[in-house]
């Protein structure tokens, strides 16, 4: 169930409650990644402190490692990974783009290979259902075909085809009543086969839609455009989760376009290649002329690390590799991501959105 | 400051309390190792939340990386760590026994080259006293020579005799009052060496006594029989740390010869590598078998990782090389050591060690 609670003037952005199973999750929102059923060194409680209240792991990756059964024998997969907040669970359409994964794909199923065994799987959207339902996740992502960036008008089309007829397929066999679904919007950068994609998914009333394939290579101003033209085509009263998007400009960009949900690896993933966020932009904790600042990461930033921890101790950590020191600067990029979408979600309640993303934008060099 | 509460009768174990700057540390104690100033995977909060109450540093490696300048802009290796509790602070004499720092030694210092740079560093006692001065660190070890395992008599003499003149420098150039500074015996596994070094240490009047150049290759029982024959010769109102033991079974045991204090990398180290203990000895939680069992690593353990997530979940990201899952096996194991001793601490206090102690033997496979 999605409540909007306030919607912007001077924008698209509105602020909203998404509630599944009880579970709260207030937009606009930001979902750490847990593909393998852990965020990247970070405790359940932790991410609670950090003021995180849904993740995002990976219906494909799990059926493969470590097996449905596996899962199911905790219960779900909230009893598996110990976290009772929001749980998306994404489909395995995005590993189309990860050649470790694709083999082929045909109009009724993508075949994929195991990473870790190299044995083969026809993964349909009847098996991908199935799998999100027995994960037991809140969310269900369905099953999309998601093309490279670069391919040309006639394969997207195809591939576009293929995800409405997928999704169609997905939204049929789905029977769990305690799970919601949500369409993943395809079609490249052709405004023509986002426009189709996304009309033709309304009609299949999903729970929520998404916009998928973005953020892959293609410039960031075509990124926006797409964003920007496919947003006011999705249902006002339903969530927009803009999938795969992490870093602070390009969110808020969006939530100006109407979009309430996101999610990304950049923070984990920049955490653990030394690259934090501050409001003054992305800085690399790794330098050299770090390392006797004992100032925090970010002035006035209440994460545990930034409490707690001197730049110059996260510096010799993460110089040093130390996970630990990988930890701290995750702490700290998580907390800076779910905490701006806790600030733009306040500014929008108080009617000044358009002007905290200004300034935000002033201050944030990217 | 050393108190003995209580003294076995049926053992020389005993349970004391060291108090440095108003720092407490319980004996029987481990000390977890924060080589790099941070314990593998784990902070200060978790530490104090496993109950551990003390650390051990290494001066030389912090000599090299971050540097002294470093730590003292912090204030001090505490302040540096954000960890309030003991720091015990090594000399770098274990270095000696590793190729990748170990050049040449001399009767009057030991040559290290830098493993990160290779540059070339003369270590002498007074460097060795200055670097854990300036670290601020509550007890400092003496700088000693530790011969590796095998070495013939001649070469382990010279050795305990360069230990010693080198723990008299120490001694002698060390003038800081809030630090306390601990002697380590030598004298590999001969045992007029090792008296010799102990009654001269001894002598030269030192906070505490440490026993050095164990654990390095030795067969157990030598090395039980190292540790039977020393302790009796180390005063018995001083406290007494075995360095480098960390096997519960081994702990045992010499606290029933009167040690007081362990470190080791054991826990840490094991743990990053799927093996942790149990009541029931030591388990490769990495197996195939423990992929579907939704009990916790050890039934009955206190520990956040037992209280809150399962064997199949740990089994699951250990086998994906989740750091998580080795964060978790960590505090599991950290977490058993410094109970195992704060059970004997009380076995001891109740008048009872001897039969805990043979009570944990019985259980515990090794």
């Amino acid at each position: 169930m999605f409540e909007i609670e306030y919607e912007d003037e001077k924008s698209e952005a509105r602020a909203g409650t998404l509630t599944v199973n009880n579970r709260i999750f207030e937009t606009p929102g930001f979902l750490p990644v847990a593909t393998k059923a852990d965020v990247k060194l970070i405790s359940p409680d932790e991410l609670q402190e950090i003021g995180a209240s849904g993740v995002i792991t990976n219906a494909l990756v799990l059926f493969l490692r470590p097996g449905l059964e596996v899962v199911e024998a905790a219960g779900d997969i909230h009893k598996f990974m110990s976290w009772d907040g929001i749980v998306f669970s994404d489909s395995g359409g995005f590993q189309m783009l990860n050649s470790d994964f694709l083999v082929k794909v045909t109009e009724e199923l993508v075949t994929f290979k195991s990473p870790f065994t190299g044995s083969i799987l026809d993964f349909s959207p009847e098996l991908c259902v199935e799998i999100q339902m027995r994960l037991g996740s809140d969310i269900a992502m369905v099953l999309d075909d998601c093309p490279s960036y670069g391919s040309s008008y006639d394969d997207i089309l195809a591939s576009t085809k293929r995800t409405l007829f997928w999704a169609k397929r997905f939204r049929d066999s789905h029977k769990n009543q305690s799970q919601e679904v949500f369409g993943i919007v395809q079609g490249g950068v052709f405004k023509d086969l986002r426009d189709n994609c996304a009309e033709s998914l309304v009609k299949m009333d999903f729970d929520g839609y998404a916009i998928g394939g973005l953020c892959i290579g293609e410039p960031k101003d075509v990124m926006h455009e797409v964003i920007q033209k496919t947003t006011p085509l999705l249902p006002p009263q339903k969530p927009r989760y803009l999938m795969g998007v992490g870093s602070p400009e390009d969110m808020l960009k969006a939530i100006s376009c109407g979009v309430d949900i996101f999610d990304s690896v950049f923070p984990t993933r920049n955490a653990r290649h030394n690259t934090v966020y501050t409001k003054n932009g992305k800085v690399n904790l790794g330098k050299e002329k770090f390392n006797s600042d004992i100032g925090p990461i970010d002035e006035g930033c209440k994460c545990y690390t930034c409490s707690k921890f001197s730049l110059s101790y996260v510096n010799h950590l993460l110089r040093e590799y130390e996970y630990f020191g990988m930890r701290l600067a995750t702490i700290h990029n998580l907390h800076f991501l779910v905490n701006l979408m806790k600030e733009a979600r306040e500014a929008i309640l108080e009617g000044r959105f358009e002007g905290f993303k200004g300034e935000f934008l002033q201050n944030y060099k990217f």
